[in-house]
């Protein structure tokens, strides 16, 4: 890359790791359609090629789009040396497995009464995604430490925290980072929150927010508007919507969609805990004891989140399928809309083109004084030139410090399962997690059996 | 007190709260009888002070025995300032409230299908008791904060943890420390075991154990006897007797008495986490998730161990009462048997008479390095003349470590709420205790009848 | 204070704490005279009653000149208890002692061949000026404690990190934070660079530089404007002007005045250690051993940096006494220029009026890692409404920390023996300084005439 | 190895590096053929395979000395691999360089005015030999970790703490200790000043003493001796002596020679520090600024100790070789006594024939919670089978602090620079010893001229 006069940034070199992904991608590469300061080429790089392929095209349509403000190349690269070799920076949004693995992880559980509303990040399918990912991000941590050891590397896949942590134990010089939208969601909530009490039109990044937890588990200990103090405010809302639920309206846009709750969970920590879990329901329920939100169907309904099956996620694929074939055909032509996302934006910043405070996924190296060094936690931090600084989030709430370790402690023995495939440890791990009030037998059972039916993508140890 | 030319301390001043006991007093009294190196006077202090007086007359008897070989002197204080006004050392043996309490804290759970083998640690019932008990040792923290700064500290009263805990926290230059004989049971099995495996007649205080962890919750991450590793030792016993148990035959020493266990929990939990878990069954039980070895009555049987009613607690203190009876009226002549407990030892080593290696409760101060600093942890120390300095134990195992945190982090806020009486800390404190597998609604629900049991010992300010 | 619609605070309440000022307290009137956003009343107290009418009288001036922007009113406080009750925010800038004690700071040393700078942050002046500076700091923390324990208290008293430090070992709860423009200098001198590079007209605000270190050894360990690493350029920079110095010229605003140096130190600094120390020569030269910078007056004038003598100081004052009485009679106008502090904009930020990143001094939290928590230290910082936060500067430099270190314990030794008159601790505390390289028979000496020349400062439990 | 019945160890494999070594290796073989519970082989590997192979032979001829109770055999080993594989302990104890380079080491900086007492730990000399030595231990340590990684390894080389240092960089799970007799020096100082107070023949085993610090910079905060307290008997000791020094009488003994010293500098930092500075004073005074102690001889004679000049070493080698000689050829019959230290002891423990606390230098693992974790300290530790569990010593007192983290650093980076072989950093941690109050061009010439006058023993990265 290099830098213009006026400001802008060159052949810029980008590898996306992942790069055949329905949704994720396309708002990426609208995103940066949109932005007139950066220009460069993106290496998509998947495993299955021809869904690079087909999103190379699907890429150069929208830099075609008469509005773009920035003309993209896309190539297609056949591994990650090539996609690495050269990159300023490396986007990761891989899908771990297919579709029959996550219908293990989600409704397998199932057989031993423990519903999943995701199932990706904690709980029995949160782990066991963890142990097939794991192993890929050790690889490609490998590749970047081998060949684009100074790119800073963006990560959206989840379970975002292993995810990052994987990263930084093999490669612990990377300048790897997570993002993610939902704590965006809870921003946009407290803005409805101020439409509600007469304050219409405030926009999420207008808003300060006190970001602290691990991905998904993520709570705001302070919220401001200008000088309005929203905790207050907050607190009120909960009181009125806590019974209810409170609806914003459906959000059509798939990227961002929460899946539809009524913040009933999250009413109810507040009312709790005192603090705002910044989530999706469906995430924060997850993190709880299973007889809190999770019991059983007629639980959840009760509390107005749902359930996320994998019928629904395969629907939801073929749609996404069938609209890329649109997308490169031509049927449906490309449009210049802004996914909501900051990863653009993160990367100007990191470029010097404008300091930026948001909220990320990296190492705790204090920001969070009362959880352990290293372990992946999500705070606010300052992004610049070349650097991201994690701002002070305080010490973990004293009422949240015991579930939250809890999950951290887990999360470190998942790391270290996958690492080694030790199953003594997995199973003491897995067991371990809030949703699994069920018989140690039983735990077992379902620990083998899950296991099994990931065995293709398990490392050979294992067995 | 004074050092007389041939070592002995004599004059020793020895304030004992809780001084009406019945039985570890009677214990300790006879300990120090058997002692020559030690003389001086205890101090009997008990809001009971009949059974204060009663002990003092049971003092003199064994003081009076003609193979005493110290002849110590008793007298009755009538408040927290005349007993600790002088002392050298102090000894803590309370019972905070009464059975009707005691009722509470073990059967009110099983409403909601909550069973407690001794309840006065962890669980619903351990809670309970620390709300009580906290108050307690609030005031006489700051009597020997005022009355007697420089004194060392001994404490028997449970939940341990938080009584040591709470004295740090009032007055953090305290010289306290606590005692208990859990581990010690479980060296004798180690004791057992060498017999079995043909190395008979071997005592616990031969071996050496690391020990680590909380009180009740303790674990042996190395044991060796002599040359001898007994880890792979004992891997092998646990094999064998895991299904069936393993019995020692009867102890009816009703101090050590362990109310009978066959060890098939600690069996269980070496094979799940490769180290000892070093306290009864009935203990360790209550530390892990409830559908593991408290799920129901039936459970608790198949695992052998057994449910401690309040009804047998009852009984007793019955038999003990009529015992004090006896010793008082001379019935029964007092006999000189040891205890089997080191209190008499560990003051000796703080006079400077012997060194020693023991396990002990105190504040971590690095001994467990990844556990917070502060909290009471139990580990080796080595004891000398006004020191107990901990013994390194080495990071606690990343497998133990979950569970380890989990009840820290609820004592740490079970300690805060019954110093501040925040009805909201202290329900989800409550309710992240293992054991409370059940919906918020009834754990809420199970959390003010509790409270309501014992408004009588609670301060104003809960109500 | 309230809020108005228009995103406007009135009837601020501010106390300033040495509000007789001759200089700082004309510079903050005139800014928040030329703050749109803020209004309210301050309330001057100072022990040098007529100090704080005069500027009273000031202060009403320039509320008066027809472009202030905001009328404030201004009234004198007789007590701490007067001006702090009721206060939002609280401003301490005194001066410790009068000009003899401070002659005794800078030039007792001189007999045993011992040069100062300045002499009122390390060495053995700095060492004395806390002994006598910290009492009253203990006293204004009790006030602060007693009547404004919500207020935030901006600090300007040197020696900064002990006053800092003083606040919160009495008021763990204070909400203090200490700001100081010789980050600023050096920032400034980074624009000339710029300048001298082809880029003019950048102003220090454009900069990001991640600052950290303690009060007056501060350091740059990153320097960025936009896209362009300052860094490479600076090391240039420090090469070309190593042998010669580098002349910004004349800059006569006293309060920014850094009595003019060629940064030589600065630059032989980058030299030796690889990071831009952030300082004027004067405070950096009394940080580093006797040897390198200050071993007599010929080795200063090599440098070219300045001995501020205490009879410049006189005059100096003489010379704002005289102003003071011109300002007061209105023989001079008032006028209304900034001063380039940017305490008002701290103010603003804490109330909600807009977010900013800038260097502060406040206790270590993790923001540099490897430094003892507690100790205050000098990184940037996120301020918002009603918070600060500091933004992680990364582990202090291997190369730097010995000395970094050497420093931060000595002035926690020089708090401690402050607070308990502890002659030993303070001897060897003194001695430790890296000016003091004499034997420690003279540095006895020393130590004893200096402490004897303030004794009208001293606590008299002192002698 | 294996053990018999009667808890005795057969066929201990031991590598001796070092193994020529004219002194250590006699007392050490001595000891063992003393000790009548150890028996097996011993390595001798040296690089100068003579001296090994002489060993070897008075190895042989202590065995078979008619008193020995332990008959060990002795071979000599031409590699590190040879030597090491299958060794259960491991034992360092060389000499890094010749006499020529240590000539340097000792006497360069006298030039400037620098004169040291010993040279081999800290200050100009101290560094240099570190720079030779730890390429050494670094190949040391990557032959433990291929060839023996579950050994023992027991060092006895100087600079102490960065050899031991060094091997835990390159191998973190080593199981590696050093041992060093001064403590044991100050030990028997105390059990003199107890003949003197009227309690003679006491054995500074008897004694216990909380050891703190780094290797030759160990103090002790408490000193007892059964139930009595030394420090106030140490503090009359220190008053009465601290001007005339106090001399115990020659100990012929080489190796515990102390090379004589009046303990004028000990009784002087005890009165300035309030501690009990626990090594020989030729080696306290190069810990303390140059001004203190060691400013010129007059200074040094004044204080009562000497310089040992490396003329007297060589010299002493001399009578060694030639002692040496007589000892192989049998002109000098082979003597069973003790060497004092304790090296067999602890091997002793270590196989589980004994618990046994003593002083010994590993990494901080929290013995000292306010010392950098990692750094090499020297405290008690408790030693047993297959274990070193450091004790805690608790927090380095505060006066003590700053000397002590300073060398602390200054080690680091004194690692770093031999490890990196880094001339900036090399020469401003140089610069950083409290020796080098010189001008820093003049520590910059005699940086160079040192490294220049070893160059056959560095790194040629240096050059």
């Amino acid at each position: 890359m290099h830098f213009t006069d006026n400001n802008r940034v060159e052949d810029l070199q980008i590898a996306y790791i992942g790069g055949g992904s329905r949704g994720w991608a396309w708002g990426f590469m609208t995103d940066l359609a949109m932005e007139e300061q950066l220009e460069g080429n993106i290496r998509l790089y998947d495993i299955d090629r021809s869904a690079a392929e087909r999103n190379r095209i699907i890429g150069e349509r929208i830099s075609a789009h008469p509005d773009a403000k920035a003309h993209w190349t896309y190539e297609r690269s056949d591994s990650l040396a090539e996609s690495l070799t050269g990159a300023d920076f490396v986007v990761i949004s891989i899908l771990p497995g297919t579709f029959e693995e996550m219908r293990s992880d989600v409704h397998a559980p199932e057989q031993f009464g423990i519903w999943q509303s995701v199932g990706d990040t904690v709980g029995p399918g949160g782990f066991m995604r963890a142990m097939r990912t794991i192993p890929m991000f050790v690889e490609i941590a490998r590749a970047i430490r081998e060949f684009a050891p100074d790119a800073w590397v963006i990560n959206y896949t989840n379970p975002m925290s292993l995810c990052i942590r994987t990263l930084y134990e093999v490669f612990p010089q990377i300048k790897a980072f997570g993002c993610c939208h939902e704590v965006f969601g809870t921003q946009k909530l407290l803005c409805s929150m101020l439409e509600k009490n007469g304050i219409p039109g405030v926009r999420r990044q207008e808003l300060y927010t006190t970001v602290t937890g691990i991905n998904h588990f993520t709570w705001l200990t302070s919220a401001s508007y200008g000088s309005v103090d929203l905790m207050p405010m907050y607190r009120a809302f909960a009181e009125s919507y806590w019974e209810d639920g409170f609806c914003e309206g459906k959000d059509d846009n798939w990227m961002n969609n929460s899946f539809d709750c009524a913040h009933r969970v999250k009413f109810d920590l507040f009312r709790k805990f005192g603090a705002i879990a910044a989530a999706g329901d469906r995430h924060l329920a997850e993190f709880m004891p299973h007889s809190w939100y999770l019991k059983d169907p007629e639980t959840v309904k009760r509390w107005k989140f749902g359930l996320t099956t994998v019928d629904w996620r395969v629907e939801d694929l073929r749609k996404r399928y069938q609209r890329s074939d649109d997308l490169v055909s031509g049927r449906e032509a490309v449009a210049l809309n802004g996914s909501g996302e900051e990863g653009h934006l993160l990367l100007k910043a990191l470029l010097g083109l404008g300091d930026l405070v948001s909220n990320v996924n990296v190492p705790n190296r204090g920001q969070i004084p009362n959880l352990p060094a290293g372990v992946v936690v999500e705070t606010n931090a300052l992004f610049g030139r070349d650097r991201i600084q994690p701002v002070y989030a305080g010490p973990m709430p004293s009422n949240l410090l015991p579930m939250m370790a809890r999950h951290i402690y887990n999360q470190e023995n998942t790391l270290r399962t996958a690492m080694t495939c030790d199953r003594a440890l997995g199973l003491t791990t897995f067991l371990n997690d809030p949703q699994m009030e069920i018989a140690p037998e039983d735990g077992k059972k379902l620990f083998d059996r899950m296991l099994e039916a990931q065995r293709g993508y398990l490392p050979k140890e294992w067995f």
